[in-house]
């Protein structure tokens, strides 16, 4: 019927190329799976042992994520400031038990580490929806005019003693004294606010304030950012970009809000229709995830979005019942966010054998210093409401984390900072998001069992 | 205190290259973001019309995947078979909104592909891992020499009549013939098993026969993939490596559930000491994913270990537990899975306009019908049970979904396969695959309310 020959097409030897393709795709999988082994173990008992000496668990997470970085033991690494796939544990894992070749070995490496970025990227996604859901938008909103006061205050204050400093005391030039004076305005709102949700402190007055600050702070910080930039490139400030960035947050946020009261009873009315299973978390992260969408494509931040769509729900009937199952989702995937953040930190900074740290360790004493100093009056800036906890707040918005990262990541990859000058910045980033965690419980007090906020019972069941 | 002039390093304009890298990540999140907006729409819209109109969600959620897929609006595609950047709708909008340059466009599209395609083989892992758990390891090797039957008919019968019927029948040479008789064995595990979880069908004596079978007859699949691929570039047969994949599937089998159960009560124990956030759903990840990564990196499939991994903590007290905190991570990551699976699917072979679709048209209806025959027959291989519903196990293992097409696309690119063959082939894999899941709805009957499996107690709480 149909002829014989036709059945055989080139009969070439591209069979092997196939396979090395097929196989390749078999051990991207494979290095995400032991990636995501070595970020829990990490996360565990780094988490637990922070936990058992009455430090918050995320502290544990971050110093778990420095043990399994780049740091120290290697097994977790990215492809960024001079690292290759022979840098990596996990690579040669996989060469001796996987068959991974040293030709594929590079592919893989930058494959895996692509995946392992976009889910940390996604567990810092879900947890400022965790932590929208959790917070109480009206609560906010009370609260609004004394957040935006802090964290002006807790950006001026810092970039102005930071900037002058560096140019008064060590004689800077401007643009390197900017530089890291803009460095030193970053609050790590997924620290602090994963901090207060563990102590229990998340709908506190003082935390309301702190979260509403960091928020704000982080718009704050983009603007900075985009300013030093534009002054870095071109010698001139770009007010145009300004001008767009102040607008498109404000726009964003109040809208995404205003959009989001409309959608809530859709959505109410939509998860009560749905029969299949996901019928609530789906429709969630659809909204979610089209806001962070949102948020990220007109340059502000992916959690901006997800942020304000927990905040949405946070209204809804089904608030409850979404928190419950949001709760596994973030259970395993913000680990990974904290523990990339730990392994991508360089402690061969604090090296003093190397000149550039311990001129850099001279900077960095007076960036710390002005780092916490700068932040703590931002408490201060509170008004009219009595018996207001200021230092918790102030100690709230120290730590600069992931967002102090990637000023540094700029500053390195620009050239505008040099060795020293960034080793420093690198020190006060350091120190200020592993300092602000156990502080923060301290200031806070003991006052409320704070095993409550671990076994919580939807966790018990 | 320290010189002005090392303030300054290398001035130059690679901050403009910084901010490229910079954005890119912020663009592949923001693909993925998209992509996982895309996903959940198709899988809702399709799963809850499949399931109004009586049919089992998972199919919709398949069709779903086709309609935004590459065969239909291009949203979801992936680079292979000739797809570039410029043929995926999302990175036209990302272009559009977010600023991405066609310059980044490839890398950007390709990043985002493999982190879709990660997260989907994730999917599948869980899945398998969920099945684990609901399934009962007892009832499962009670019935395993019937499974093992089932399996070993269902995969002698469609090789055999296909390989012989297309070299009598159609004169095909004995190497393509034999190539198209292997991709006739393969049963997709990931499609049967959720139908039948979506019918409250898992624990049935039929249920557990189907998933043993499909077990088997993936590691069978795999042992005959490796004998034909060894068959077409040397033309003999690699002994050694068939007996090394017999020998280790077993001792993988066998040793991850005999050493699971003596790491059952060191997990019930280590649950209980955890204080932290994730103490059950953590550990119980990392001993999948551990299990995951050793059957991938010995060449079985990391399905095979998060099913051992499931099938082990289904012995636990903490089982009931762990199953309310694995369902949402499921249902957030499973239906990437098929609809992955959907979108991968080119119905481009149907189109009766191309030649060698034509020609593939007439060979693909003698693979459909041997596809089907020669699993229906393995229900007849079980003995010994009174009442049990050949037919419906038979059915059960008729899908070849994402296997069917592993085969195809190996097919394909290594060149023993004639295009209308290998049309013929994706035509028998898409059939099977959208035929199986109503059939085994109408084959085990209606008699259980089904409304019962989607309404399960921990969804409503």
């Amino acid at each position: 019927m149909v002829d014989a020959i036709s059945w055989v097409s080139a009969f070439t030897p591209t069979i092997l190329a196939t396979e090395t393709v097929a196989a390749d795709s078999a051990l991207v999988l494979g290095g995400v799976l032991l990636s995501l082994v070595v970020i829990y173990l990490a996360s565990k008992i780094g988490g637990e042992l922070s936990n058992s000496v009455g430090l918050p668990p995320v502290l544990g997470e971050l110093v778990g994520g420095v043990v399994v970085g780049v740091s120290a033991l290697h097994l977790l690494v990215f492809p960024e400031a001079g690292v290759t796939s022979s840098d990596s544990v996990i690579i040669a894992f996989l060469k001796a038990t996987a068959g991974l070749t040293s030709e594929g070995a590079e592919a893989t490496f930058n494959a895996q580490s692509e995946v392992i970025s976009v889910l940390s990227e996604l567990g810092v996604v879900i947890l400022l929806f965790e932590i929208g859901l959790e917070s109480n938008l009206k609560q906010l909103m009370a609260v609004g005019l004394q957040a935006t006061l802090v964290a002006v205050v807790g950006v001026v204050t810092p970039f102005a003693l930071g900037t002058v400093g560096l140019m008064t005391i060590f004689h800077a030039p401007a643009i390197p004294a900017i530089f890291a004076g803009a460095a030193l305005t970053a609050t790590s709102i997924g620290i602090t606010s994963k901090v207060l949700s563990e102590i229990q402190r998340l709908n506190s007055k003082e935390g309301q304030i702190i979260i509403g600050a960091a928020v704000i702070d982080d718009i704050l910080g983009i603007i900075v950012l985009a300013v030093v930039a534009s002054l870095a490139k071109t010698g001139e400030i770009d007010v145009t970009n300004v001008i767009y960035l102040i607008v498109s947050s404000t726009v964003f946020l109040v809208g995404a809000i205003l959009l989001g009261n409309f959608f809530n009873k859709t959505f109410v009315a939509l998860a009560d229709t749905l029969k299949t299973r996901g019928g609530i978390i789906i429709p969630a992260l659809i909204f979610a995830f089209i806001l962070a969408y949102i948020g990220s494509a007109i340059h502000l931040e992916a959690i901006l979005g997800s942020f304000a769509a927990g905040l949405v729900f946070d209204e809804t009937d089904k608030r409850k019942e979404l928190e419950n199952q949001v709760r596994p989702i973030a259970d395993m995937l913000v680990p990974i966010f904290f523990v990339v953040v730990g392994a991508r930190t360089d402690l061969g900074v604090l090296n003093p054998a190397i000149p550039s740290n311990r001129e850099g360790l001279i900077v960095a004493t007076f960036l710390i210093t002005v780092a916490i100093i700068g932040k703590i009056v931002s408490g201060w800036a509170v008004f009219g409401i009595p018996n207001i906890n200021r230092l918790a707040i102030g100690i709230g918005m120290i730590p600069r984390g992931e967002v102090g990262l990637v000023f540094a990541g700029i500053g390195t990859a620009s050239g505008v900072l040099s060795d020293s000058l960034n080793a420093a910045i690198i020190m006060m980033v350091i120190l200020t998001t592993f300092l602000a965690p156990p502080l923060l419980r301290v200031v806070f007090g003991e006052s409320e069992p704070t095993s409550e906020a671990l076994a919580s019972p939807e966790n018990v069941e």
